[in-house]
């Protein structure tokens, strides 16, 4: 028997994505990007220095950091600010966008200069990790072609796009782009990230409930080269368009 | 000679006033407000409990917390949760937001029950802490009012609307609503916060260059006055628009 | 109905005020400043540095901090350096002692080096931030006459005096420079902070119950007047008798 | 052409393993685990009491905390307890074998208890958080067999074993087992947690360098099954062993 | 040849001592102790609760924190409040002096209550944690007394007198409480804590150049039980006055 | 009448003492020293760099951090990591153990380096401060010895062995290296450190119940002289031996 997921969804479908670029007016990039009831705003700043361990390297760093608004749920959690720390899933999850990111960038020809990428989750239905990955490539993007527009750098850095998405099995059947009543529910639950290419740049794969076989892993990597795919392809059309700020 | 303002603002004038009331979907009161390029999102979170010093005293408690995003400013910000602590500014203008809702909270007839206010920067351009306050009254009509449908209360413990704003003297010439390149070059700065009945909640004046005089004063609680009846009367206006979630 | 205060003090009264300098013996500015039985002691600390914002500007930094003994109040308060933070209180008052402060010295002639002052609450009974700030300044004033004697600076970097007071509204009364049983009985406490030329520096009221009206702001500000008239004539007073330390 | 490992050891080859029970004298269980030159103490302590989420559950809670010796790296790093916080690296690696253990514990047979895991690596040469999980099933399964020699609970929680390796792409070559100078060197890494059932647990890959292909990825989890299985067998070998303390 | 003493001091004479009790008027017992130049505040606060590991028991607790005003010293140091953490000195000092304290209180007698002393360092000049000791005991005096005239408990639970001293060696000259220069010179400091009976509470001794004899702590240890026969002396001196407040 | 310690040992008896150099193969020095069942891995790592204190002095720096493993004990402690800082008696126990080794090291021979000992507790039954340095005097001599051998200095830096012991009285009778059962039985806890010339480096006393008298510090000081000069000959047999890692 097969889940019966909310407004007509098949297994396969990713929920409605929105990509609005210029969402703010001062960072070089930024985006907020919707999958679905999940929103999150995704900037890009760029800082004409770089962290010790890439001093005087003629390389430039990208770094991520992810936060989300302490309503953003569906009952309030404690603000990290006001509790003097990030958690160990925030940390995780910025860890895991930076890794994403800098997986297409070639530092080199960065130059010197680090891009920070600020994920901010305004609302959250699931998803929000790859969402935020999938909106960063597009803030990157943006803050990228201003670097080449001022004349600071000639080429992109950027080799490929990326972007992710969670696939998870809820009730026995793999479903594409988990929403929040689905994720609580999974047995097990995947995010992958991919480049343009086809090619992985993370796979996370955690059972919940029942550990998962390898067939079950198959379906589940199937159905996110689909999403993700459709995802480049959305990053693309976005990026395709003049840029308005504000 | 008088100073002149962007977009040919006047010098008692408010910048464009936006209030868009349920802009996320989870918070019991969820209000973007724009005061020109500022945009505070906040939201209430009804709470069944009540902080210790006000356990079993039949009372509810109203309180708020204050955050920027790390891009929300022209150059980035470090993020105060992975710095391990809030500024004293945060603290400070957290601290006034709670003291200023509360002065027109009724805590007995809110019963053993707590509000918090979210005030989050999602872009700042001077004002952001008077933006929040007359943000945050809305978002805690829209709670209150979901308590009386909810049967949780019989009456509104709301006993005054209450806005703020600031003024400030800009090269010799005395100023409504200040954007951050005013604010960054005035000589005085003062936040202050009304009632509905023109009653004072709070005035903090500050000398950021010359010490101001008496009259100057006035001068600055008159302007005051005048853009907080204005705020006051778009706050009602949008309370008085049915409530659309998302 | 006209409320009667302790000690037979009338409406418009400062409490006894002592001023001691050379209070401790290490730092070149030490005042004891009792207002009443609030007794607060204020160092001033040279150090040939600045913060960075100041590095290579030429200009000087004057900056405070505040503390409380954990005992100098009615019930113990938890140490501050034991629960590992300030408190959001501790840091809106050293800020506004710093802000003061700053507002009456010329930083460019003060030179690259910063006068740090603790103010450290010894005995408690309302009005140790006005205390604080007002023996502050004679603490400043010994320090800077330290670096005039020493050939430091030729002239004083100091415009003006400052020194503050609180004033607030008890059971309909205006009240001048507020004991603590008066501070938790009122309904509106202000705090200002003015120069001997009779400028505002910082005007600071909020109304703890009911909120206040414009002809109560008047009559609180020309309570306020008087008592600092009063105050600056005692530092002068003070200021005028020869240095004795410890 | 095919990277040539130390001291001759094949591409599908774990490094020489031990497991020694009984190493410390006080926790339920205690279980030094090497892989190689990588040791890592894994202690099980039982405690009568489960964390706020299952109070009055009737469930029990199995949980990991995660450290390194100063020195057991190649370079000495800071003490997280002098530094006042874990990296995030830290708090990746316990969540990761919390959620292992607990994904073949019934947590409902275990009773209202816990049982914390300490893995404290003495020694580091690549795969820390593997040996660190493989280890804790064994002092796991102690803990356990102590608890019913006890009388405390009737039969086994544990519903099956656990353990985990690291696999990845050196110079083109999968290998299974990454020492310090191959995962240093490494494209791909990948950490895989399986059970005796040879059900996946976790599956974390990541592209260090470049992406990886699906084709690479199924070289990778057959070489992880393959390791598994050996340790597996290896655990079960030492838990049929007699417990000998200190 | 002998080290030569400031102000004419032989090398086996106390600093001129005062102890003034009521120093301060909230606390239960608050006493202002020199020893010379160095000054410490000592507070006592009942508290009607004990800390977990004494609730239930029937018994008390008494406790002691320490701090130093960040001018007390001839440099400044950083505030701990600022720092966020508590120095290990200050740990090490505030853990004496509770140790201390708690040698010669009979915490059955005490009821189930805690006595909290504070010893706030004023001004320093050596020997700072003996002088806070010496205070600390009258301040626990006083605060017992009040417990008895109060009706609390009926006899006191203090056992015995305890006061401190501090001994080292100057250019071979064994000295008796030492100030600043003599401790920054010394070659072995020695602080000492002795009950009223002449029996040892704590002996630390450090060598701070060369190490030490065993004839040398002989003559050291001889000093310490001269100053502290005059130390306790003196106290008694002091707790037979009527106690006058503030 | 005489207290019977466990294993029949005589009360002016060392237990069995183990001392392991190359314990861990990273470290420029690694003992694993085991007082009976306390068990303390020291390791010496040489770092190319001083404190700003040391800065330009031609001088080095040796400093030690402690940390016990969390089931180090009977029962489980909190990971100081996790509690996010040290608590008291580590920070008082690493800064003995800091002071003990510089006593015995002359820091300009050290050249402008830095050894930092870490000394972690595996297993602890009493004593494990005095096993702590002991054991890393061994672990200071290898790090010495490698510097020696590496050509970056001519003679060793350490003019004297030092060592360290415990020594109590429980129920009347003086006992040498107490155990924990011994350690939480006394009333009176001494903690030795000498020299191999007998001479003090520090001695630290603690009444636990009564205070104790000279004539019982006579004895307590003789055990200890024992035990040292013991633990110095073994720590010498130790480093006699060709050194060999891993």
């Amino acid at each position: 028997m097969t889940y019966i997921r909310a407004n007509g969804r098949t297994a396969d479908a990713l929920r409605p994505l929105t990509i609005t670029r210029g969402y703010t007016i001062h960072a070089e990039g930024s985006v907020l990007i919707c999958f679905g009831n999940t929103k999150v705003l995704c900037t890009a700043s760029v800082e004409e220095k770089v962290p010790p361990h890439k001093r005087g390297s003629g390389e430039g760093w990208v770094t991520a950091e992810y936060g989300m608004l302490p309503r953003s749920t569906h009952t309030r959690s404690d603000r990290e600010a006001a509790r003097g720390k990030q958690s160990g899933r925030t940390q995780e999850i910025q860890r895991l966008i930076g890794r994403s990111l800098r997986a297409v960038v070639d530092l080199a020809k960065l130059g010197e200069r680090s891009i920070v990428i600020d994920c901010d989750v305004i609302q959250a239905d699931g998803g929000t990790r790859t969402a935020a990955i999938t909106g960063a490539y597009v803030a990157l993007g943006d803050a990228v072609q201003g670097l080449i527009a001022a004349g600071k750098i000639a080429v992109s850095p950027i080799v490929n796009p990326v972007a992710a998405i969670s696939v998870g099995i809820v009730e026995g059947t793999p479903l594409l782009d988990l929403e929040y009543t689905e994720d609580s529910a999974c047995d097990t639950d995947m995010n992958v990230v991919m480049t343009g290419a086809g090619h992985f740049v993370e796979v996370q794969g955690t059972a919940e409930g029942a550990a998962f076989s390898r067939a079950e892993m198959d379906q589940l990597l199937a159905l996110a080269d689909k999403g993700i795919r459709e995802l480049i392809a959305a990053q693309a059309a976005a990026l395709a368009q003049p840029l308005v700020k504000g």
